[in-house]
C-alpha cells in the first residue's frame, strides 16, 4: 500500500524572529491561510490516506505538529537528534515496512509551496508507479524557472518509458554560471519529492550507505535512540540516491518552491503593483520589492527597496533581501538575549 | 532683573513613533540622559534663577512639563492655541514685565542640543548686556558647521563694540547654493537664542507687528484666550526681528544644534566607529551611518546604510535618513489607526 513520509524537522531559524524552535516555519501560515505542513497533508488527500501518513520531526515541534495535523500519535516519528534526511527517511521507511511489508513510500517536505495540487498528485502517482515497475528510487524533477544556486539539479538520461527516465547525474548546488548551463541543457531541479518501495530503499542503503547500513540492526531491535546515536548524518541524496544505480526521474508539471527564506516569500506570495509582499498592519510609501511582516505592531516604511522587515515575538529584523539566505550566520553573531525568543 | 523664556510647544510628530502629543521630543532623552527641556533648565543655572524661568507650552504637554521641570505652577504659560513664536514670546515677555517692570528677557527653545554650557552662559550674558546697553533686540549667531538649508542665517553688519554687531540682513531658510554662499561670506546661523528688555520688545511689536499689535490690549486685560484667538500666527523672526531697525547680533561660541529630526541625532549623539547612533537593545551587522532607536524590543539590522529605524509605542518606522525631515508628510499619508499612538 501507499505511504507518505513528511519531513518536518528544522530548527526554526530561517524565519527569525517569526519562527521559533517550537513554532518553526512549517507550522506558520507563511504562504497562505494554512501552514505549509497543513498544506502538505491536504495535498495528499486522495493519494494516501491519513492513517498512512508518517511525519518525521524533532521533540520541540512534535506536540504542536501532532495537534495541528490531527494525525494518529503513532504516526509522528520523533527523532532523538537531527541527522539530516538520510537517517530520517530510512527510519520512516523502515516503520512503514514494519506496518506494511509491501509499503510504497512517497517522501516530501513540510515546507514546500506548491500551487497545483492536482498536478502534484498526478506526478506522485507516476513516481510511485515507476518505483514499483522498475524497482528504482524515483526522484521528481522540476523544470527550473530560474538558475537557482540554492537547489540541486538532475540531468536526466535515457527514457525508461513515456514518463520516466534514468538519471545521467546529479549536480549539487551549483555556481551561478553552472546553474545557467544546467538550466540551458535541460536539467531539472531535484525537488526532494521521492518515491520508492521500502524493500528497494532499504536494500540500496544496505549496499551503498556505510553511514547508516551498519546501524540498521538497531532499527530491527526497536532501538531508535541507538540508531540515531550510531548513524553518521548524511542526506538521502548524497548517502543513497547519488550512489545508487537504481534511480529514475519523472518530471513534475507543477509550480514548486522551497519556502526556505524570507526572500522566498517574494516569489511565492502575491505581490502588490510595486513588487512588495506584506502581512499584517504594514504601510508602505514609495517602496519596491520589499518583504514586510508584522505579527501585530504597525510598520511604516518609506523609500526602501529589496528589504526584509519583520516584527514578531518582540524582535525586529531589517536586512536586504539578498542577505536573507544568510540569516543563520547573522543570528550566530547575536548575543543570546537578543537571538533567543521569548 | 533677568528672566528666561523657554519655548516648549510642538506637536510631537517629528520623532514619531517615539514622540507623542503628550510626550513630545523636548521631554524625551533624545540626546543624553536628560531631556532637552531639562537640559535647557540646567543650562540656565547661575544665569537666571528658577523662579524667573517661564515656559510656554501647549495644554497636552503642560502637566508633564511642569512635573519634570519642577517649576512654579504660575511659570508654566499654557497657550490656548499654537500661533508660532511671535505671540508666544510677546505673551511671555508681557508676563515677565507684569511681574518685573525692568525685566530683561532671554528666550530659548526646549529642543536644543548645546555642548558647552559655560560658553552658552557667557554668550547669553553678552546678549543681555547688549540688549540693555543699546536698547536693541539681540540675536545670537552661531558660526555654521555645514551649509544647512533648514536654518535661517544672519549677515552681521558693522561693529557696535568688541562683541556686538548690527544686523545687515536676515536670510530665511536658503537654497543649498545660497547656504554655501552665506557660509562662505561669514554669515551665521540664526539660533533662536534672543535677548531683549521687555520694554523694547513690546515697543517694537507695537510699532512693527500688525499681526499682534492691535490685540495687545487683551493682554493688559488679562484675556489670554482673547489674545490668542485675535492674533495672526507669525514667527518672532518674521513678525518682529526682520522688521525692526533696533536689532543686534552677538556671536555664540558654543556647539548648537536643533534636535529637529531623527536624522539630527546622527550629528548630535555619539557615533560608533561606522557612524551609527543607537539607543536601546540594538544589534548592527555591517551597517553604516544609521540611526536606530528601540524602546524595548531588540532590533537586528544587517547591511544597511543611512537608515532611520525605530520601534516605540507599538509602532515601527524604517526610512532613509534623507527622508527624516519629511516625516510629517509621511504621517499625513497614514491611516489614523496606524499614525495615532496608543
Amino acid at each position: 500500500m501507499r505511504w507518505a513520509v513528511i519531513l518536518a524537522g528544522g530548527s526554526g531559524s530561517r524565519f527569525w524572529p517569526l519562527s521559533t524552535p517550537t513554532m518553526p516555519k512549517q507550522l506558520l501560515p507563511l504562504t497562505g491561510t494554512l501552514s505549509t505542513a497543513e498544506q502538505a497533508l491536504v495535498r495528499l488527500e486522495g493519494l494516501v490516506p491519513r492513517e498512512r501518513v508518517l511525519v518525521v520531526t524533532g521533540p520541540a515541534i512534535a506536540p504542536r505538529l501532532e495537534q495541528v495535523l490531527g494525525l494518529p500519535h503513532e504516526n509522528i516519528l520523533v527523532e532523538p537528534r537531527a541527522a539530516s534526511t538520510g537517517p530520517a527517511l530510512v527510519w520512516a521507511t523502515f516503520e512503514a515496512r514494519q506496518r506494511d511489508p509491501e509499503a510504497e513510500v512517497l517522501s516530501l517536505h513540510a515546507d514546500w509551496s506548491i500551487r497545483e495540487d492536482a498536478a502534484f498528485r498526478h506526478t506522485a502517482e507516476q513516481a510511485l508507479t515507476t518505483a514499483v515497475r522498475y524497482r528504482r528510487l524515483v526522484t521528481v524533477g522540476i523544470v527550473p524557472s530560474r538558475p537557482d544556486t540554492g537547489f540541486g539539479y538532475i540531468v536526466p538520461g535515457t527514457s525508461l518509458d513515456d514518463v520516466a527516465r534514468t538519471v545521467a547525474r546529479f549536480a549539487e548546488k551549483p555556481s551561478a554560471a553552472t546553474a545557467l548551463d544546467l538550466m540551458a541543457s535541460g536539467a531539472w531541479w531535484n525537488s526532494g519529492l521521492f518515491a520508492w518501495t521500502a524493500e528497494v530503499l532499504l536494500d540500496e542503503v544496505a549496499r551503498n550507505t556505510p553511514e547508516i547500513a551498519p546501524i540498521l540492526p538497531r532499527l530491527d531491535a526497536g532501538d531508535i535512540p541507538g540508531f540515531f546515536s550510531g548513524v553518521t548524518p548524511v542526506s538521502i541524496d548524497v548517502g543513497v540516491l547519488e550512489r545508487s544505480r537504481a534511480v529514475a526521474v519523472v518530471p513534475g508539471r507543477f509550480t514548486w518552491d522551497d519556502v526556505g527564506t524570507w526572500d522566498a516569500l517574494a516569489r511565492i506570495r502575491r505581490r502588490d503593483s510595486r513588487g512588495n509582499v506584506t502581512q499584517g498592519p504594514v504601510h508602505l510609501i514609495d517602496c519596491d520589492d520589499c518583504v514586510v511582516w508584522s505579527s501585530g505592531d504597525p510598520i511604516v516604511l518609506a523609500d526602501l527597496k529589496d528589504k526584509v522587515v519583520v516584527h514578531a515575538n518582540g524582535r525586529m529584523l531589517v536586512i536586504p533581501r539578498a542577505r536573507a539566505a544568510e540569516l543563520k550566520a547573522i543570528l550566530d553573531q547575536l548575543p543570546p538575549e537578543i537571538r533567543d525568543l521569548p
